[in-house]
């Protein structure tokens, strides 16, 4: 189930009421939680929480002490709700100021599009003392690091957009891949052969996901890892099994 | 940005690799985040954690502690990564036992289908001892509960069939409802104005939520709680406010 080479972790909190009330369908977690694989850190765990201050600070405090990096998304707008500096200046127990930089981008915007620079809307060019900049070409106001704390944007787009920017300054871990094979057997019918390829494959993640195709059910076999020889060689051990048990194997 | 009245509370536990690889998309968030709400529920947070026992231990035993209800999702099935009803035995203290009457159902249904009853697939039938079984009409593999906590199947279609089941029997809070008025103003311009509704409207929760349109951005204020009379009339002050800021209003 683990591979012996130590690797990044990483948490992601996504902050806000929205997405616990089902008014939003998160879409950040999925993609920050591919980007990151890609990159071999592991995302260990992810949290959805509202806005309520007590509950950022203390999970931003808990997380960060037990990851290599933390990332938010939400709550870095000008509205009232928009809270997630302040607490994360208040879980680092520093203060919030106003960051030379982005105040110069903010009111070079604002400015352009002819925007009035109001108090709310220079609320985004505060960030925590240490903290540095995270760009954002989407909508300018930025994000910022501090410590091991990221601090996104909500707006898909946005965090992707600052995502990138971050992305090739992240810590590197044995690269993950994944192979899968697909068939038409049940789990059911698969379990007890899988469980042995996997304590054959102790280096490997083996995992089954059932999904639905137009012509019946299917289940998809993956082995994730950074063993590129175990995964070559388990692709085909996963395909002779599916033959021996009777299934037919499908293109993903 | 709170109600006086107390309600019952809930945290969501998203078990599975897959969703923090980014392999699969959560849906399951956004239904169980609505239907609780619909009931009164505050869902509080949610977190999305790897098969990894002791991780999953450790959530269920800080969550149930917390919270009215713990539900979860993923990790019921028959094959060897589906570890939740250990994780959950483990985090209550008691054994994991066969459930006659989950036996029953699965060895007819099985015999029916003509499918082998093997030890994997009779995994599915054990609960934790005290554990009463929660119906999944989709594919029979029931889920359980025990205590305050809900173990639900991770495919969505199947948990939903199993949420409907336990629906009646969870207890209601004032009834939490939400209005919401569209505009084409940007959040920094209202943002002021809003803060001071906010402040007015002690009682409801306000918030602002930017969102695309084929003709440009639009902002969409929710105004949330469960003071009905006072929904009503923050409905009209926030058309009256995007109004007296020149902005334009929209059907939603």
């Amino acid at each position: 189930m683990n591979t012996d080479t130590p690797a990044p972790s990483a948490a992601l909190l996504l902050i806000g009421n929205e997405l616990l009330s089902g008014r939003t369908q998160d879409k950040n977690l999925a993609f920050i939680g591919s980007r990151l694989a890609a990159r071999g850190i592991v995302l260990c765990e992810a949290r959805v929480i509202a806005d309520i201050p007590a509950v950022i600070v203390q999970a931003i405090n808990e997380l960060r002490a037990r990851h290599t990096y933390v990332f938010t998304t939400g709550g870095i707008g000008p509205t009232h709700d928009d809270i997630t500096a302040d607490c994360v200046a208040e879980a680092m127990g520093v203060a919030l100021e106003v960051h030379p930089e982005a105040e110069r981008r903010l009111l070079a915007y604002f400015q352009s599009r002819d925007v009035e620079a109001n108090a709310d809307r220079m609320r985004m060019a505060r960030v925590p003392v240490g903290g540095t900049l995270i760009d954002n070409p989407v909508s300018i106001a930025p994000g910022f690091q501090i410590e091991n704390v990221y601090v996104m944007a909500g707006v898909p787009r946005i965090m992707q957009s600052m995502f990138e920017s971050i992305e090739p300054c992240l810590a590197t871990g044995p690269r993950i891949d994944s192979i899968s094979v697909i068939c038409n057997l049940a789990e059911g019918t698969l379990a007890n052969a899988l469980r042995q390829l996997q304590e054959e494959f102790s280096t490997l993640d083996l995992g089954s996901y059932p999904m639905s195709a137009e012509d019946g059910q299917r289940v998809v076999l993956v082995a994730k890892g950074s063993d590129h020889e175990a995964l070559v060689r388990v692709e085909g051990r996963l395909q002779s099994m599916v033959q021996s048990l009777n299934g037919q194997l499908f293109q993903s």
